[in-house]
């Protein structure tokens, strides 16, 4: 059965980006703190067209990603750069480059409508429905592999509170981030509501690799 | 060396007590959850004069704790039970019954001088120098044995800032609790602070038991 899985790195402060985004450091400051356990790992230099790189438990964790899921889901900050004034330029062509690593469909939440980007092996659709309709349509492109709902915050929020997430796979960087945005705003969940920890990984940088899904 | 370590559970949304705390409920509403891995240990009932109780990681890491220990800093609602018009009360006699579990000094954080209460083993003493003076005292009392930082919120993120932790063992509990207490509001670092995750015991429960210390 296909699953709907949030995969998003965060600072042990909550951050699943720094304050004061900017197009030259569109994570905020400090973000890209944030990615460094994945920058050397021979699967993300090879999503990047380049060769080399490290594997290990890492690498490993995200080449199952990469071979399960079939399709994303991501906000259209995700997609543009980070929050500014360029974020709802509707000629935006992202900050991902002319091959962007997803290599297959990605559906971009948004509120202007425009004709679905293709760039390398990538397509990107916008979908102005809202979260909710991305998730569908994205489920219908992948068939019978997952759905990875990649971020920002605003997104993820909302595909939780709408309970349309199985599952959440969280990289737990070792930092203090300080200031930023926040994965959990209040209010994520009306009530306590219990999760079970089906996998923790242990990287050999420092970050907790922890997998959630709701309890039976 | 001695060192000083904060230990607490903390919600996946991160928070170490729910909204509303009253007498009956001192960790607010949901707050127990964040507690539920620990009860069934034997290490825990053995410290609340009980027999019997799960022997596994978690009691195994609960045993290093109480070893390694010999003296307690905390706040004083987490003294007199959560937030409410009693944690002022200079009569309080807290909530932790007539034989806490510490079994060692406690130093209470508070504005409201008192003299030191002895029940059974353990001796509160009350600062009302802040947090760092707390430590001091804590330290002088603990000898070449680590002080353990109990919480609450307000006392870990005073002691985080001012530097004065060696380190902390955070047990991320597989919990959405929605509202309460933040364990890290923003700025408990005013600049992205890198720390080093030196162990990651998963437990039986879904826990995981997450120590740093600052990154060398």
């Amino acid at each position: 059965m296909a699953q709907v899985i949030l995969d998003i790195s965060v600072s042990l402060d909550g951050f699943v980006a720094g304050p004061r985004p900017t197009l030259d450091e569109p994570l905020g400051e400090g973000g890209e703190l944030l990615h460094e356990w994945a920058y050397p790992l021979k699967s993300f230099q090879e999503r990047h067209g380049r060769s080399g790189g490290e594997t290990n438990v890492d690498s490993e964790l995200m080449d199952e990603g990469l071979r399960d899921r079939a399709a994303t889901v991501m906000g259209r900050r995700m997609f543009s750069g980070g929050a500014g004034p360029w974020e709802d330029d509707p000629n935006a062509r992202g900050w991902w480059g002319d091959d962007p690593p997803f290599r297959h469909p990605v559906f971009v939440v948004t509120h202007h409508a425009r004709e679905p980007l293709v760039l390398g092996a990538t397509t990107f659709t916008f979908v102005t429905a809202g979260v909710e309709a991305a998730i569908e349509q994205a489920r219908a492109a992948a068939g019978d592999r997952d759905v990875v709902v990649a971020g920002g915050a605003a997104i993820a929020q909302q595909a939780l509170r709408a309970g349309r997430l199985d599952g959440m796979q969280l990289h737990l960087v070792p930092l203090l981030l300080g200031d930023g945005v926040r994965l959990f705003e209040r209010h994520v969940a009306d009530a306590p509501r219990k999760l079970q920890c089906t996998r923790n990984v242990e990287s050999p940088t420092g970050v907790a690799h922890l997998t959630y899904r709701s309890a039976p």
